[in-house]
């Protein structure tokens, strides 16, 4: 890449680290736990969203969701149904979400009313990981079917990350997933990640998934995420 | 979007679509039919190039193929067992495959020997559309595990394709996939699109894949692709 276009991309990166920073902030303050929800296309996050988003609104836990998509707002009339307030965010042929986007649909939202925030990013392996949405948990979602190989092939997400989540799990049979080397896969780029199997479908796993959301929550906002540390000022 | 990034993208996709032309009068040139494999990651293209590179080579065609990742070379070392020459272009991070790539590793293959040349690029259903390889064909593989909304929301990749093939079809019954629906979609972002369904575990669709490509290569150069069409200069 030519110099201009590193120091481009890098004004862009800082730009975006200051948005996400001060929503971090924001977040704090309000004591929300923001969650940013990465993955492939189809890997199954609306599914698993939508799935969590009922689970919590049945418990009676207040909870809100932004979902990024290139076009369409499919997911957020899905998401809709399960009660809790959802708003989509269009990218228009853009490849990730920016904290700026995210601060601009909160407008009207009182964050401290909530416990959870959810954003599901656009479907995407690569781009996502350089922006900082000032989330304090970075989940990204592996499925059963896309092969065990993928954390040593997007080994920048899944570094970025601070919990891993392996969806489909209903389909690990007939797509003949080797659990072992996907998880032998995510210890080698990203060390210590904590690693959930879960199915939106017969509901394994959920369980867990809502106790360790519990217990980021109990946590508080110093726990720091993985993206927060890389987008501390230098 | 600034004025400034929106000049500066316009000039990185004006210089890809150059050397993109030259790839392409060179590929003409050899007679060899160049195509660009576009999906999700996890779609399966390695396999189903994996496959298409050993039912070739068994028929005695002359093929290559070039493989794009973010990092390893595991794609290049499993379509190298096909007995095609095969070589791995690392983008250490960056989220597409671009001509400039293209053209510096054919460096030492003699196009004109070759019928067909693969390419596969980085598992992203966005950034690689803006991008011209200066192939004949682009196609873009959607797996039956995915989802049958991709082609809604990913439109600029099914847009800017010459084929659509379904993979994984072997999983159509346990991911309840609707292939109606899915046909219907492909049909709504891009009218006429040749669709294609195969599985390269069981071989299903890949004798009209197979005849897909011999037809494609009798048309000749003069077929032009979407990729080639929309890079043409105003």
């Amino acid at each position: 890449m030519s110099t201009r276009i590193l120091e481009l991309r890098r004004d862009i990166l800082n730009q975006n680290d200051e948005t996400a920073r001060a929503l971090r902030a924001r977040f704090r303050a309000a004591d929300v736990l923001a969650l940013n929800l990465v993955s492939s296309p189809g890997t199954g996050k609306t599914a698993f969203l939508e799935k969590t988003l009922r689970e919590l609104v049945e418990r009676g836990v207040p909870v809100a969701a932004l979902v990024g998509d290139l076009e369409t707002d499919n997911d957020a009339r899905r998401l809709a149904a399960s009660g809790a307030p959802v708003r989509q965010i269009n990218t228009h042929g853009r490849c990730h979400l920016e904290a700026a986007w995210v601060e601009s649909h909160l407008d009207g939202w009182s964050l401290s009313d909530l416990d959870y925030l959810f954003v599901e990013n656009v479907g995407n392996l690569v781009c996502p990981s350089s922006y900082d949405l000032g989330e304090a948990v970075r989940v990204v979602l592996l499925s059963v079917t896309e092969g065990e190989d993928k954390p040593l092939k997007y080994p920048g997400m899944f570094n970025s990350s601070d919990v891993a989540v392996i969806t489909k799990w209903d389909l690990a049979g007939p797509c003949e997933f080797d659990e072992a080397a996907a998880r032998a896969n995510i210890e080698a780029v990203r060390p210590g990640l904590r690693v959930l199997a879960t199915s939106a479908k017969t509901g394994f796993g959920m369980d867990e998934w809502l106790a360790f959301l519990a217990e980021r929550r109990r946590l508080g906002p110093d726990f720091l995420s993985a993206a927060a540390r890389s987008s501390e000022p230098m």
